[in-house]
Parts: structure tokens; sequence; C-alpha cells
């Protein structure tokens, strides 16, 4: 943790030093970074995952296009180093927005008006020093649940994720600075829904088949796939996603998976290329007779379909394009709380364990 | 705990009991209760809470306007009782809707179509059994996290919340089933922002202060204002409510101190009538000269304003129609992340202690 500080206080410092060195040199002040326009975001297929190609841009001080912008760059990893790494901090978007919209000395223009500008500052701050948002101290919205075999450290405190009764240990917006003391669970399952960690919780799943559960609600946050990949790596667990059967389920799995074009510049430290998909599939409709409990396709589900279906990784990929092909057919999706109509604990007790003896993923 | 659950199991039984007299009398089978609607819901001044009145409605099966109410309420009775109460499990609403959904043997008529209908049956079973929604093992969204001197049981497990570092503890959807082994916290700060929650935390503000922190994500859900209730009744402490300098952030005080119109029937078991609000005044906004970041109201904010000052126990109250009269003057509203400008930690060191010390409570 200490070491990880340095490094971004030496990374932002070494920024306003270049700056400082143009200017002593009467250069005209410039930041070069890799552009994250969507003609440089790419898809690798070695790697399995979105990021950023090689085009560099760069931004001039004393240029009327890029003075504003320029400033407000400086401005926010001015804060950055003096509110938050200095004293190791954290503040949330908003937070860092309202710092840093005073008014320009001597003027009347505010360095910035909205969150949307030092938001994209911030951005611009990841690509430009190679810290990620959360190695700069600034967070966003806080998310979802942990439960099972598992004991971290978490501010000097030693939390054993096996005696958090019905709640759970509550998952801080950053995780990059939690660290991993006892694992002794032998996979991870993380679901879209709070409603079914509740129930999975309730049943002791994670205590019978010696796993870890972790919940959001709805999209995963940053702070949870962070959480998720370092497991992942740091202690080799599997993981499988448990989501609905409609393509906003899928998409759930394929930003954790393979990235999204939003923070395709952060990838490496964001993606799992190894998740697999254990939610419901058509074959479990057919399978588990759950026909008679789909849902009927909305526009905006057909649409979805059609933008989820073209992704190139689901594109390339026999065993999502089956699944589309299902849906499209059944013209209907399903929801993972239709299996409470094979009784309330056939989750717990059939569905999951014979999906996970069967080793029925979709990769 | 299991004098609880054998009340539920009695109270629901009760029902079926009575049924079954009816019929066995040759009578038409009819369930009495008091009516929900908006006609029969009352501002009690005496306790300051919405409850209901005394007006009763009947329910009888041979009644085709009543028929299929009556089959949804006394199916949706028999799954609590059979699936639920029987087994000692808990289900979302989700989940007893799916159950719910079988087809009439014989027929192809579904008991039920949508959730709504099967939300509306648990409801008027509260209304008619007097159990909560809770007490019949339903429950709705999980959210919110807990930290401070407090350490509970939760399903066999002594959780020590000033020991979960930057997380906390994840509060579970139903609350009525924890119990408060040590409490040396004085007070409760409730707060509408999990990032205000991130903030104090890492203060450790519930140290320096001896509280606890609570935050949900916007409205309160039913599993958090029944915590606060029992933590209120049972262990004798103040809550304070922290949210924004805007109508929604009253309101939200607002259901967590009178209750709301569509769970008045729970009052009872939901409504706080000592929460003080502790957030953004207008009088902060002067005090800590914040005017340069108030918001322009926009148009949903103003009629937001109209009919939450017109509330019964907005309107009596000369201390909101102040708050809310400067709200209209300023023509704006103002967010509580506003006093990090003052200092990322001035949240923690000055403001809360000075308007808690000077007692700077609306009541």
């Amino acid at each position: 943790m200490t070491k990880q500080k340095i490094n971004s206080k030496e990374e932002i410092e070494l920024l306003g030093k270049k700056l400082v060195n143009q200017i002593e040199k009467g250069k005209n002040p410039e930041i070069t970074f890799t552009l994250r326009n969507l003609s440089n975001i790419i898809y690798d297929k070695k790697t399995g995952t979105l990021k950023l190609g090689d085009k560099k841009g760069t931004r001039n001080f004393f240029n009327v296009a890029h003075a504003k912008k320029f400033l407000q760059t400086v401005e926010v990893a001015s804060i950055i180093k003096k509110e938050l790494l200095d004293s190791g901090k954290h503040e949330h978007l908003r937070g860092v927005f309202y710092i840093s919209k005073r008014t320009i000395p001597g003027t009347n223009i505010n360095i910035l008006d909205e969150q949307v500008e030092s938001d994209k500052a911030i951005e611009d701050l990841e690509v430009i020093t190679g810290l990620s948002r959360e190695q700069m101290h600034v967070s966003a919205n806080k998310m979802g649940s942990m439960v099972g075999n598992v004991t971290l450290e978490d501010s000097g405190d030693t939390i054993d994720c096996s005696k958090l009764g019905r709640g759970g240990y509550s998952i801080p917006s950053i995780t990059d600075e939690l660290s991993f003391n006892k694992v002794s669970a032998k996979y991870i399952l993380y679901m879209e829904k709070a409603a079914i960690f509740e129930r999975l919780n309730e049943d002791k799943f994670w205590q019978k088949n010696n796993c870890i559960l972790v919940t959001s609600q709805g999209q995963t946050t940053r702070g949870i796939r962070r959480l998720l990949q370092r497991l992942s790596d740091e202690e080799n667990l599997p993981i499988y996603v448990l989501t609905d059967f409609d393509c906003w389920g899928f998409y759930i799995y394929s930003v954790i998976k393979y990235g999204s074009i939003a923070l395709a510049h952060a990838s490496e430290r964001l993606t799992i290329p190894g998740v697999k998909f254990l939610g419901i599939t058509a074959d479990d409709v057919i399978k588990y007779d759950l026909k008679k409990h789909l849902i009927k396709l909305n526009e905006q589900d057909i649409t979805r379909m059609k933008q989820v279906s073209e992704y190139e990784w689901f594109k390339d990929n026999k065993d999502w394009q089956r699944q589309l092909k299902m849906m499209k057919d059944f013209g209907a999706k399903a929801e993972i709380q239709a299996l409470a109509t094979k009784g309330i604990s056939f989750i717990s007790e059939v569905y999951l364990p014979t999906k996970i003896k069967n080793k029925e993923f979709i990769d």
C-alpha cells in the first residue's frame, strides 16, 4: 500500500515536472497521451480485451482550442496530488468536481462548470500518467456485498467474510487497497441480483460448496471488477457470472470479461479474460421447463439483442450465437427468479451444483 | 426469533382457520380488513405519524368483483405459510410472484399475471394479519451499509461493526431478526449518500464521536428504516438524518420520521418520531458561504417543493416553512458535497461536530 502511494505521487509529480521543465525552456507546455476516441479503441483478439490502440494526441496550453482543457487537467492533477495523495485521503468524483470548480483568480470564470469536465480530466490523467483512478484516490459509487470463505485486511481490520451473517461485507468503492489474508474458497460466484445473493447466502451455499459470493446491483462497479480481478489473479480463483437470460445480463458478463468502450483505457486493471458465464441459458429454459415463465422481448430488448450479437467477441463465438438465436426464436427472455417455481432452494441445491459439476459454462 | 416465527405462523393459520370455519358453516367466505385507500390514511398529530383510519372493507369469495383478489390473497397466504414460515426461509417479492403465478388446476387461467398483484396481496395480508411483510419472511431490495460502535448478532454470527474497514456491514433486506449485543455509541448518523458515508468512515468520525454511521442510496429501504427504529427504541439512541438541501432530501427525512402514504399501514413498525434533521440547511448555505455552489431549482424541484410544503407535518412547522421559503428565495438547492470546497474533511472535523454540539437540528 505504501509503495503504491509513493508511485502514484511520483507519477503525478512527473507530469508537473515535465510541464515546469517545458516552461523554463520557454516552450509551449504540452501534454501527450494515447487517444481515447472510438477510432483508437480496438478489440485485441490475443488478450481478449478491449483496449486503446497506438494513436497519440497532444494538448497545448497556448492553443485556444486546448487551453481550457489543459488548465482543467492540470488543476485536477494538482488537487489529486495536494488534497488526496499527500494526505492519504480519498474523494468521490462529485467532491473532486466541487473542489476544482473554483474561479480563476482575478476573473469571474470558473475553471470548470460541470462534473463531466472533471470526470474527463480524471480519465485523461489515467491515460497520461498510467495510474488508475483508484490509485489517484478518486472513488465513485459504493455498491455490492461479499460473503464466503475469504478473510481480508481492510484499513487495519481483519474481516472474515464467513462470519458476517445474512448481510455480508459491504464492498468499498475502492478495492485496490484491500489485501487477502486467507482464501480457502475454490471459486467465486458473482451475481447481478442481490435477491439471489440473499437466497444463496441463506442456504449457506458458499459453505456447502466452499466458494465466495459477490453481488452488485445491475452493472458492475469498477470497485467490484477490480476486486474480482484481484481474487482471480492473486488467488487463482475461477469466476462464474450468474445473470438473467437477457442481453443486459449477457452484457454484464461481457464487460467483466472483455471490458467496455468507455473504460477501454483501464482494461488491464479491470478485465478478467478467464471469467465464465453460468447464468440462465436457453438450454436451461428447456431443460427445466421454464418456457411458461418466459417474458416477451420488448423493443429495447430486441435493439439490444442486435447490438450485442454484433460485438466482435460475441459474433465470433458459436456458443453465444446459438444462445442469441434461441432467444430470437423464443422471442423472449427469462429471469433467474423463475427457478423459484421449482422450489425456493432449487437454485442452491440442484441448479447451480449440477451446472458447476457438469461444467455447463459458456465461455 | 423463535417466538416471533411461531406468532407469524399462528396469525397466518388463524386466517385459514377462519375461512375453513365459514365454509363449514356454509357461509360465503369473507375476509375483513382495514382499508388502505387514500381516504382512510390520516396524519395522527398525537403520534406524529401517517396511519390508517378505522374504515373497514370486506372481500368475499362469491362476489364476481372480489373472487380473483380473494383467491390471490389466500394463495399468497398459503405460500407464505408452507414455503416460508414452515421452512424458516425467506423469499423476495419477485420470487413470491413466480411461485404464485401458477395456473388454476383444470383451467388455463393464471392465479395472477403481474408482480403488482402478489405485492398487493402481501400488503393486504399485512393489514389482515397484523404481521409485517418481514415477519411473513418476504424481503425486498437489499441496500446500505453500517459501521460504528455496535456489535450485533446476525444468524449466529457476532459482528463488530467497528472492525469492518472501509466497507462496513452490508445491511440485509430484513433486519427484524438481528439482535444488538453491545452498543456503546451515543447516536446514529443516517445519510442519504454513500459518498458521505465513505468520507466519514475514512475520517473515523464514528470512532472520534462515538456513534454509528448508516447509509442507503437514495430512498430508505424498509430494512434500514426498521433497523434505525429498533436501534432508536431498544438502545435509546438519537438518530440524525443527513441529506442535501433539496426537497428530495427533506422527503427522505420525512418518510423516516412520519411515514409514507404507501406504507401508512406499516407506520408502527417503521416510523421514528424522534428523528432529527441534520442535513444542509439554508442557514448553512449562508454561514459557510456556499451560495456560489447553489444549483438552480429545475421544474421538478419546484413542483416537489410545492407538494412538500403542503404536507401537513411540514405546513404546521415554522422551522420547515422557513427553510422552504429560503429555498424559494434562493431559487436553488445545495448538495452536501459542496462542503468539500471548505476542505475534504471539513464535514467531519468542523461542520458535523459544530452542528451536533450546538444542537442545530430541525425537528
